[in-house]
């Protein structure tokens, strides 16, 4: 940020200010024209900077991509465990819901839908961001399994059980996603796990 | 098609040859590229006829799309009454995973995520598909319930948590989507109606 005109003035203030134009113009575009529509043109345009300013930060559409795969990493709650599953459950696809719900969220849904040699690895790491979220949901599954409250279970087919229904939902989005639907899915998915004999 | 040339020769020879074509270059594109890659002028060259040919049968891009629609609903099997609701989701279930997997089906994803303005009121003839395939499910569930199998459900509901887990899978696409997965999900999907309380 040396080049930048009076960098000592307000010490990251003019940095913070780009950051937060460019961002807010990122989400502007995903909300309005989807991952494709990301053009670095159209992004220093409605951020009002130059099109090195974009550059800089993002050197190539799989940095920015990066960043909104991180940005959506972060609105996830941490899945508790308060000894009572059910609600943790609830809490956890509550949160799902909501952070999918968002521009950042329809982008990274989008990125899992393209084809692998287009993504710049996009959709690996996209993967491996919800892996990690499935390693957590592992844990939680095995400390209600060990409390004789449910069946040992595998987390990875748990997860499309209670995230699937709730992606399905969205995108035919005729209304939000509400704690009760996710009290609903986790109602029929824990009893289902219980009294099923297929899993 | 009066104006090609030879009309009479071979009749319907010549247009069931190009509407082959124009499919195959469709599903080729749509394979490739999803649904934003389909354009008149690459379906005219890999289909090698004239893009006046693409015009005649396809007047707007929204006609096109209804095409793949009803390409995608005539893959589903009916949902039939066998008796054992658990068998008759089975095949429901395994019916709808091979249909979305095609590029057709994947394209109807693509359609049913983009902004309801900017598709020409196709999310919801997407939308309409699905309904009338809830109605065929809503029945398919009372008859259930007549009969004590289940308690009385809604088939919207119901769909959501036997086709969610399937779209999450797919758009994931590490393996196919087999028969014993589909049992699977409606093994819990069914258990957890019966047993669950809070639908």
């Amino acid at each position: 940020m040396s080049a930048e005109p009076q960098p000592a003035r307000r010490p990251g203030g003019r940095t913070r200010l780009i950051s937060k134009r460019l961002w807010a113009a990122t989400l502007e575009i995903l909300a309005e024209k989807g991952v494709d529509g990301l053009q670095y043109e159209d992004l220093a345009a409605r951020a009002q900077v130059a099109r090195a300013t974009v550059y800089r930060r993002w050197p190539n559409r799989g940095d920015l991509f990066r960043d909104i795969l991180a940005r959506f990493a972060e609105a996830f709650v941490p899945l508790h465990d308060s000894g009572d599953i059910h609600d943790d459950l609830v809490a956890f696809v509550y949160a799902f819901a909501e952070a999918s719900a968002t521009p950042e969220g329809r982008a990274v849904l989008q990125i899992l839908m393209r084809k692998a040699d287009e993504s710049d690895g996009l959709r690996e790491v996209a993967l491996e961001l919800l892996e990690r979220r499935t390693d957590d949901l592992q844990r939680r599954l095995d400390a209600a399994a060990a409390l004789g409250q449910l069946p040992a279970v595998d987390a990875r087919f748990v997860n499309m059980m209670l995230a699937g229904p709730v992606q399905w939902f969205l995108v035919r989005r005729t209304r939000p996603f509400t704690r009760d639907d996710a009290d609903k899915v986790v109602g029929v998915v824990l009893a289902g796990l219980r009294h099923g004999d297929a899993v």
